[in-house]
């Protein structure tokens, strides 16, 4: 099974397979992220132009989507432990993008295309399953529950050296187009 | 009213009522924060000696706890608003230690004393209930709902200029007491 991109952006793992899959990532796809109109770029989360931001980059694979990070030592919570705001941002921001991904398959456009589909979230929820070792790759996989009219529901987990150590459940709503097409 | 202590770390708004009282804070009281003990004082939203982090601190005000956070620029999610996961981790970590000073308040023990009383997360749901502007200062109040054994429920808001902009509840577990003690 090959995974139709990989990160290249900062705090992304480069050339990793993804966890439960042996074979190396697919180059050359872009992520969702990477079709988000440029006005609409500079989310701390996954914006691609905001220089101080973690960069994250989501992937469709197979009917869920799937995002690799590296934290960095500073995103701490108490020694050797991810802090619990990092793990929400990269659930919170990967499922928005999967949000987008999914409107767009849902209403058979291609990415990118006019009219934009764009998601905020209207509520986040996470489990704190097991505390998250720090030092290695996270991976957040996401599910789509349902796409209803301009709101998209997902449930999420987060995984490190392949165990799930949170869950989450997202609910995104499509943002309104004046604010999507400036 | 007076407060009881106000921020003076890198992101926090000094000398700034706290939102609906006329009078500027009292300087001198520490936060929630300053009490962890060292071991337990990296984390990347709270930790005082996280030089990354986002140094956030809270105080009692009455029932309530309070805490004051100004975001950075690069903390947006479109322009002009601020990214979600900056909101989530805001009320985490107040919430984190809301919890433990409400449990040092239910044992009758003084604030720092032993032994140390530090929580985790166990789960966390916040509502974005509208986009939060970015430039202004962000006021995060959390109420304890009950301290139950080693849980502790707290509601929270999230309010710029006054107006709510996000609701959060959060489940704090208290942490073993050999991680907390070393």
């Amino acid at each position: 099974m090959r995974i139709r991109g990989r990160g290249t952006c900062d705090g992304l793992v480069a050339r990793m397979p993804i966890a439960g899959h042996g074979e190396d990532v697919e180059m050359g796809e872009k992520s969702f992220q990477e079709y988000y109109p440029e006005q609409l770029s500079h989310c701390y989360g996954c914006g691609r132009l905001n220089e101080f931001g973690l960069h994250i980059q989501s992937y469709w694979d197979g009917e869920e989507s799937v995002c690799r990070f590296q934290p960095r030592p500073y995103h701490i919570a108490i020694p050797g432990f991810v802090y619990g705001g990092l793990i929400a941002s990269l659930i919170d921001c990967h499922c928005t993008g999967t949000a987008a991904a999914a409107s767009y398959r849902s209403e058979g456009q291609a990415m990118g295309t006019e009219p934009a589909l764009r998601f905020v979230t209207a509520s986040l929820h996470v489990d704190y399953l097991r505390p998250t070792p720090l030092g290695v790759p996270l991976e957040v996989r996401a599910s789509v529950k349902e796409v209803k009219g301009r709101k998209v529901i997902m449930t999420a987990t987060l995984s490190a050296d392949g165990n799930v150590c949170a869950r989450g459940e997202v609910v995104a709503v499509r943002m309104p187009e004046h604010l999507v097409t400036k």
